[in-house]
């Protein structure tokens, strides 16, 4: 991965003080967005490490991991799926639920969205806890296909979510 | 636009009975994300009729626009902008309320997402009474920008929401 590359991207990474609470230091993509070389510097490197794989899908975890999946599906030449809040897809879902700091959350894949043994990439903008990612695994699970690979653009090292998610293959871009 | 490929589409949006609630036929749009070639072919259609027009940016409305609007913009070149429902932008935003079948909704964009006098292009999956796209607009113009077009993948023709559009540029691919 080029250093040179990776500079160009974390200088577009806005940090936002005291989002969304009190003592947070937030990292907003936005600026990245609303750069087209840099939107397509970050699927480059996103797509490279990945094109020697055989992969069937992307499937990208609402709402930011939208962005950039469905742009990293296009570049690989496979089909996007999207992992939605509950009560978003229309059809039968599996949904599983996780913890937050307070409460928990849910997610949900549409029953038919994979095929048995599909091998999938699981893409979202960060990585902080790594309770989504885990979720999102289990529903690529459920479906009966495999995560063959996650990647993030962002990832929060202090929070260790990658090691949530070992052994499975983790892509991560920009490190904080 | 070519029939052909607009039917290579339509074949791919499923009909989903009773969703969101009972008496409603959702068109459901993961088959045709689903399937990279339909996907391209999307964002072609879309692309075609813009690219004589100088367009500044892409403004993706949350959360479906934003899988259509960051591929647009990549394929025109220029940068993409979300627009989001409330508290989810880091930095200073501005805010329009609009009304609902029942009870109102908000989005937000950045106040600096865009600069004075540019030209966007406001991409969201479908129009329905027009309400979100109206926001959108006004969104736009209180950063000082203006809306080229509008570009919906479908169009709910019995609700006329393209009518609370006029006099703007509307392109849609799909007419229910």
């Amino acid at each position: 991965m080029s250093k040179r590359r990776v500079s160009f991207l974390r200088a577009r990474i806005r940090d936002v003080p005291n989002f969304p609470k009190e003592g947070i230091l937030f990292k907003d993509i936005t600026p990245l967005l609303a750069d087209v070389e840099a939107f397509r510097v970050c699927i480059e490197l996103m797509a490279e490490p990945l094109e020697p794989e055989a992969i069937d899908a992307v499937v990208g975890i609402e709402s930011r991991g939208f962005m950039f999946g469905a742009a990293l599906a296009d570049k690989l030449g496979v089909g996007f799926i999207p992992v939605r809040k509950p009560g978003k897809l229309p059809a039968a879902t599996y949904r599983v639920e996780y913890d937050l700091e307070y409460g928990s959350d849910a997610i949900e894949i549409h029953q038919d969205a994979l095929s048995r043994d599909d091998r999938v990439v699981v893409v979202d903008d960060l990585i902080a806890t790594g309770g989504t990612a885990l979720a999102t695994k289990e529903l690529v699970q459920r479906c009966g296909a495999e995560v063959a690979a996650f990647v993030f653009l962002i990832n929060l090292v202090d929070l260790d979510g990658i090691a949530r998610l070992d052994p499975s293959r983790v892509i991560t871009i920009l490190d904080y």
